[in-house]
């Protein structure tokens, strides 16, 4: 090939640059120096009050409401985001593809079928919703950042985007992933590095960290990931905002970009795609509207089930009679990386406060440290199958060099054979059949000498546990994701909720003397040894939450029942800045 | 292995010869050539009229109706099953492992449960259950008829096992298979070949021969067969019963004994798991109570739905109230082998009395032609992956010989490469697209010139399609299996629903003028050419039914309506004998 990837890289890059209108370019007045950036929207002078309010003040539930009784236009709430997005690009690089003008134009079509008929045309009537790059769209790239797959624009739609758009979702913009989407950096050689717009010293997280910084940014009020080892939830972590992966069969995943050979997914883990946003209901909203929608005619591996249908959590049914209380299992370490003195503080505080919160919660203490490792192992071997070969060949098409948080962990290496790949699925199938046990209390995972009647009967309805056995690191610090990953290999969905902010009082605590568990134990000691802890003040913690396979209605209602009875925790956080 | 197959076959047929009692061994009066031995039991003097009556006039729900009220004791319902199906063993040669003695035992244990507490253990308490031979059963051999697989009793339960005991059945016996489960017709080294009672010139079917033979003896009133490419259907087609093939995730399948590589399905295709009987509304019960129980608990792929939140037929819902039709569609054929006169005939009435019926059903032709060879192609790549190499290393280590109708369909390949594997399951995901629009309207799959006003939104609820291009045929005989074989590609579910016998009348009709579409079409042929059609004569005509994935409710509802509107093809079989 004659174009080499920097030649690529950089016409890509005007390419983007081109399509933010030179109205909305930052003026020279904002620090290009500064840490955060939040407030870079405001401060810019390009959007007016009502468009700082349209993008800053409600979430997609409360557009929606206006845009489905047309109180509101489709038109400005999209130009809106729209100005938003490419002030969030300017500042935290997080677009690749941009069609603000297609999105606009949709718009007005959108705003003249309502002014004909006085009504939606979708549930998710001209709300703009913004898309991880992974997704195709007709006649721009899905090129994951790689140079070799830049200027071949998809021939067709994702059937995520088809759907979305027979909702009446408006598509604006596509957003940055990490070189081969295994990374939790979002750096590739195309588009460059995606920043974390609280703090650009701090990484944005990945893969879906484009998305992420865009929606911590609200840019976009409601984006889609996707995560096959955390890539959704370690963005909503990173930017202390909301992100549920849900299991495989619940969203429409087909007609992705994936960079590799077709069939892949079959033998190995499957991604999935999902909400990222800035409130519980926004996530709930766009798994409802997928759920009544004709998701199942899209997507083979779609499990047809409308939202009724779907196992509800029994507390939320009415909240006037008795019901069994929300049961919470708190998982305080995987047994292979010890979170750092904050985390189990964080998690204590946790569980605590959902103890003292009276009769409709019950907290129960799992351990699961003898899991851990082995569920580590079994990812592990089953993502390295094709061994990277296909994408040290995409990148030695143009010369291409590995990211900085890959170089160290991905190398070519020989693709597995059949025996191993079969051997790898048993594996997997034994460990998924050992973890249905920690649901249930006689399953042997649950510390308790309870001594009610029921025992042995009883079940949780989620678990919590650390997302991550860090707060949010430094940019490309991002250690395990055993945290994460162990929920992709066992395909159950888990969200990411924000609790609050980190503390001063969170510096306190040291690891313990006893020597590390591993050279992934002992990395994660550094984040807390030989970083300047003062860097993860005012940075998001976040809990991540657990359900059993496809229960993602149980899941998002705990959600809300949890976060409720977490606010205390988040009022403490006085001194905090508003993000909007 | 110093012993041969023919020495550890031998043994192994005087171990089950031993557990029948010597009381119930036939007395020398019935005629050991006959074809016909349905009334054997009646004739053998073994039952007593109470018993011939319990295992003669009743189904499963009938029986679990008088078990969970205690007007029936599970001993009595036990032993006239075990005897029963003791006398179908010595005609048919459909059991492998006999467990009586234990199961008369655990009845007992059961009657005196509920005379302590007068109430059921469970849903199915004290109801005798058979299955198929690859179910583990602790203590008993899961040898699939293999002689290198013989004395290795099973020490544990399978998944199914486990949860039909929590539930309050009564295992009893297992029944007999095809060597490797992949044939269609059950013979084996070890347990010999099992007979089809109704006429034991004709195949019993397989995989789940043993089990069909079984319940159309009715030894037993309910079994569990398993289908990775007809293995339900074909043993129920051939035997007039009931058999549901779910999809994947909706019967606990784990620990099924499958005498391959552990991990081998996760690469191909999903064997599952459903009940074979005398009855839509048992094939129901066993589906429901499997859905209403903790199921999901004891196999990580099984989707955790209970009967209520399962797709119901709308029509089902009420009768009073103006519905929605059951919208059926009439597949002919899959395009790869034409059905024989007989079968073209019968489809064509049913589809007929089905129009005829009225206002609650609606009937329109779907033409998949186009599918049905692209369907077998990617079957056939996918069960093959593994080159058969595991069960002709099994069959070297005692000599043993491949079966008939295996011997010109299975031979030795080498395994294929991850890179094939990955391909076939792109092959089949892309199928898997394509076939979701056999369903709908727009999908371009229906003949129709319907003008009304929404024309292009409509879907059917379920399919009608021959189970096989042919009636039973004799033994060895069964040709394409793509009839069946397709809807595991698909992983949808489907069950064969008998509809009458084949009759004289049936007998018209000749294969058309113009050449065989192919090989498999040409034998299929010979099956109307080259065989005395009068052994056709009597044997059952049954339909498959075919629906949704993950719909199993919705399929048996839909079953229920469409016996009933069948019910004046039944009628004609004024001189079909009964089989009671």
């Amino acid at each position: 090939m004659a174009d080499t990837w920097r030649s690529i890289a950089s016409r890509k890059q005007e390419e983007r640059a081109s399509r933010i209108p030179h109205a909305w370019l930052l003026p020279s007045s904002i620090d290009p120096n500064r840490h955060d950036v939040l407030d870079v929207p405001r401060e810019s002078g390009i959007l007016s009050p009502a468009e700082l309010r349209l993008t800053g003040e409600y979430d997609a539930t409360a557009l929606l409401a206006g845009l489905g009784s047309g109180l509101l236009k489709s038109v400005d709430v999209v130009t809106a985001f729209c100005k938003r997005a490419a002030i969030a690009q300017q500042v935290s690089n997080c677009l690749t593809e941009i069609f603000f003008h297609d999105a606009i134009a949709r718009a007005r079509e959108l705003d003249a079928y309502f002014a004909k008929t006085r009504k939606p045309i979708g549930p998710l009537h001209g709300l703009p919703i913004s898309i991880k790059d992974s997704f195709q769209v007709r006649g721009y790239d899905a090129s994951l950042g790689v140079a070799a797959l830049c200027f071949r624009p998809s021939t067709s739609n994702s059937a995520l985007v088809e759907l979305l758009l027979s909702l009446g979702a408006v598509l604006y913009c596509k957003t940055n992933v990490p070189l081969t989407m295994m990374a939790l950096d979002s750096h590739n050689n195309v588009f460059g590095r995606t920043l974390n717009p609280a703090d650009r010293r701090l990484t944005a997280g990945g893969s879906s960290g484009g998305e992420g910084a865009l929606v911590a940014m609200r840019g976009s009020i409601l984006g889609i990931g996707t995560d096959v080892g955390g890539s959704i939830r370690v963005p909503a972590y990173c930017n202390g905002i909301y992100g549920v992966k849900p299991s495989h069969g619940r969203v429409p995943y087909a007609g992705q970009a994936i960079g590799g050979p077709a069939g892949s997914s079959k033998l190995a883990i499957e991604s999935t795609a999902g909400p990222i946003g800035v409130s519980v209901r926004d996530c709930e909203l766009l798994l409802r509207v997928i759920s009544d929608s004709d998701a199942a005619s899209r997507d083979p591996d779609v499990v047809s089930q409308t939202w009724q249908e779907q196992r509800a959590l029994s507390i939320s049914r009415s909240l006037f009679v008795k019901s069994q209380p929300l049961r919470v299992g708190i998982v305080r370490t995987d047994g292979h990386v010890t979170p750092l003195p904050p985390i189990q503080h964080f998690i204590d505080e946790v569980a605590h406060t959902l103890s003292s919160h009276g009769s409709r919660i019950e907290v129960v203490d799992l351990d699961i440290g003898t899991l851990g490792a082995q569920c580590l192992k079994a990812f592990n071997g089953i993502v390295s199958i094709e061994g990277a070969n296909n994408w040290f060949d995409l990148l030695e098409k143009t010369g291409e060099p590995i990211s900085p948080w890959l170089s160290t962990r991905l190398r070519r290496r020989p693709q597995k054979s059949v025996n191993e790949v079969r051997s790898l699925q048993a594996q997997r199938t034994s460990l998924l059949t050992q973890c249905l046990d920690i649901w249930h209390e006689k399953g042997g995972y649950w510390n308790t000498s309870d001594s009610r009647a029921r025992r042995g009967e009883r079940s949780v309805d989620v678990i919590i546990c650390p997302a991550a056995p860090h707060p949010v690191p430094p940019i490309d610090r991002w250690n395990s994701a055993n945290y994460t990953s162990m929920f992709n290999l066992l395909d159950w969905p888990a969200a990411v909720l924000p609790v609050r902010k980190f503390q001063e009082r969170d510096l306190r605590g040291e690891v313990g003397g006893a020597e590390a568990l591993n050279g992934w134990d002992k990395v994660n000691r550094e984040l807390w040894t030989k970083v300047d802890r003062a860097v993860y003040v005012g940075s998001p913690l976040s809990v991540q939450v657990v359900a059993p396979r496809l229960m993602e209605r149980k899941l998002v209602e705990s959600l809300a029942v949890l976060e409720k009875a977490l606010e205390p925790l988040r009022e403490k956080d006085l001194n905090s800045k508003s993000r909007l």
